[in-house]
């Protein structure tokens, strides 16, 4: 009987190998894509595309046992070779080439040039080809900072005894309601997906105390703009026995430090490709939302329209705001008015007519949405009926507070809009693997 | 202006605080949920549930400046008293009451015995109340064992290189086609929810080298078994550079020797509540689908009706055979027939009625599907036209091969599955959170 052990050793060598050891004069096999070949004539430099970096092969005529006429551009390869110094080369080090083995062929021309070191092209041409476009060095390095971004989540939570979990995104009925759904068929009964993991998240505080999920959400919402996405991935927790929401909002601050530790532990090289400077995160200031319409109203000589939400633009003056005044990149919009949150927000006890809510601006956007929620079944039911709501299809959820509830509170943190603002793009697709919009649904 | 400025330092004690340090004698605050209250006259033992256990606090009449009958079961609290040793109570310690504040409070008697040790209730009754339910100590720690097969799986990947992404669940066709897919309205347009993120992990190859995605996935099947849900957590990963469908296995390999080490570090608590003894996985035997089936047949006399699949009853004597000759809980079933394996699947080149595929069985169960893919062009389309499928809706899948793409192969394992395996359970909904079923669509 054969038996398998645990992953195989490999013949050939990561970059990250490499570069660490030291291979000058030895020679070493490699694998890659064929990022790009240049032809001096004499020699050739070919290129290899791997998934740590670029490394530069050195293609001799009658060094080189092949034919360079037979290798095409975006051909994956294994690469037999010897190793030495070039400052020139990326990462200082070139192959000089003795065998070449075609490992794959591609059967038509690259649609775009995307050895490039900025694709020169439009956000709609690279979304159209996006497995291609994405092959562009600094173009997939957005992706590798996301990753990042969702273990520094992950890994912070983990530490602070935050219990991970996994929510159905089919439901009988939304965590907010209303018409940003999308409905479908489920066994000839109607369905939704889930626009929140909102309702889980807070029953399953009753039972760990403290969740998380990182999981995809849907909006049916008919937004056209550069920031609204209608699905994207939702970084969620939720956490009890709070003494208020500042808590929730300390734990995001939390979140936020060890994140960028982590990126400019592991990230380096990607934030360095992308030109990223990291914004400080050791203090976020915090204010209250009437307190910052007025404050962006006064210094800006700005009419205030709408008492009962931020406008884009506000948003974005208090970003401006806050930068100029406090250098800060992020800031905290506290007591959003009641009746702009959701029926579970929890009421100011000071002032019924805001809530003990806030939202996390990133550089003028909202990045997240977050407070504290009404625990108590008798207040929660109450308010359901002061706002005309029904309790049908909420029985299940009513009744985690029905039998008992911890204080709580949590937060959603839009996963593409925070690495948007970090990476300082300014169209959320740039920052989303596939995007969802009005009028994409493909690829 | 005020600031935030980190994770806020709690007055209260998390339980592994207190029993990591020398307490003994000192005054505490704890908080928790009133899980269970014993009165015995004069004294009273209040059990408190928290997220790492539960703790056991004595109320004296007199001492506890309190009434006990105040006290409700299910409601929340922060007690102060003294820390003493006890070896009868739960981690041999005991909290003398001093003061006890309501945090929260039910609204109705529990509908459960959630304190009892296990649940004597049935899964239908545990499903339709799974807020309360899994407050159950022993109930909710599938969970965090189910939480480490995720985090094994992430930290293990991450390790060797793979990186993490986030596909889109909404798509305007689904990866294998067929009947088998949640169809509805976007936007004016037909779409359906993936079932599985095949397609966009093998583009994505040809830009990472290898990802990995931990997400849900959505099936319209009609089964109604044990083993089958129709919403799952899917643990997929792709890789590129293969040198043949065996570096899938020994990956999945290593993943599996990597997870067990984690449970038995970080999880043993768990795994020690629920009995699990963890099993073997530092060989995992590959025998051929045809020679499997040979072996059951002649060993348990079984005659072999449909050569091209295997029967849930085959799986389980597949199962039984090795553990019996092997003492192997898993085993890699490799070359499944062509016909049964969908139009991406590497054919074996030695005979093209097999496949380089596998499905790993765990204690008899399929819990993961996998194999090479075609990677060339060409193949791939000449084998879309001999099957009479249509390119139609694949165009941008089919680019990523236009355009070149390493060998390579991946997997998809089922998180509900392999956490049902591990811990004994006979039922996939009890290792789901909130299980999606033909009839279940709530809680």
């Amino acid at each position: 009987m054969e038996f398998l052990t645990g992953v195989k050793e490999q013949e050939t060598l990561e970059l990250t190998t490499l570069l660490a050891g030291d291979y000058e004069g030895q020679s070493v096999k490699l694998n890659g894509a064929v990022h790009t070949i240049r032809d001096m004539g004499e020699v050739a430099f070919v290129i290899l595309r791997k998934r740590e970096g670029l490394i530069q092969c050195v293609f001799e005529e009658g060094v080189t046992k092949f034919e360079l006429k037979d290798l095409k551009e975006a051909a994956t390869v294994e690469v037999e070779g010897v190793v030495a110094k070039e400052d020139r080369a990326p990462n200082g080090i070139e192959i000089r080439l003795r065998e070449i083995r075609i490992l794959s062929e591609p059967s038509a021309p690259m649609p775009l040039a995307i050895s490039k070191w900025k694709l020169n092209t439009s956000l709609e041409a690279k979304l159209n080809n996006r497995a291609v476009s994405l092959r562009n060095v600094r173009e997939r390095a957005k992706f590798k900072i996301q990753e990042g971004l969702v273990r520094g989540f992950r890994e912070f939570l983990y530490e602070e005894g935050f219990t991970e979990i996994h929510t159905p995104k089919i439901g009988a009925k939304g965590a907010e309601g209303g018409a940003n759904l999308f409905r479908f068929e489920y066994f000839h009964r109607p369905a939704v997906l889930e626009q929140s993991p909102q309702f889980y998240k807070q029953m399953m505080v009753g039972v760990f105390d403290r969740v998380f999920e990182t999981a995809p959400v849907f909006r049916a919402e008919k937004h056209n703009t550069k920031r609204h996405l209608n699905e994207y991935t939702s970084l969620d927790f939720e956490m009890g026995y709070i003494d208020g929401f500042e808590d929730i909002m300390a734990m995001e601050t939390g979140f936020l430090q060890y994140a960028m530790k982590l990126l400019e532990k592991d990230y380096a090289k990607e934030l360095k490709m992308l030109g990223v400077t990291l914004p400080n995160v050791e203090k976020i200031p915090v204010v209250r939302f009437d307190e910052a319409k007025k404050m962006v109203s006064e210094k800006y000589d700005r009419r205030i329209k709408n008492p009962y939400d931020l406008e884009p633009e506000e948003e974005h003056l208090i970003g401006t705001l806050f930068k100029e005044e406090y250098d800060a990149d992020f800031v905290f919009v506290t007591h959003y008015p009641s009746k702009k949150r959701p029926f579970y927000a929890m009421d100011d006890p000071q002032d019924t007519t805001f809530t003990l809510s806030f939202d996390l601006l990133f550089r003028g956007l909202e990045i997240t949405t977050g407070g504290q929620r009404i625990h108590d079944y008798r207040m929660l039911t109450e308010k359901i009926a002061a706002r005309g709501m029904t309790e049908e299809g909420m029985e299940d959820y009513l009744s985690a507070f029905k039998y008992g509830m911890p204080p709580h509170g949590g937060l959603g943190i839009g996963l593409e809009r925070l690495t948007m603002q970090l990476i300082g793009e300014d169209n959320v697709r740039e920052t989303t693997l596939f995007p969802r919009d009005l009028s994409r649904l493909e690829p």
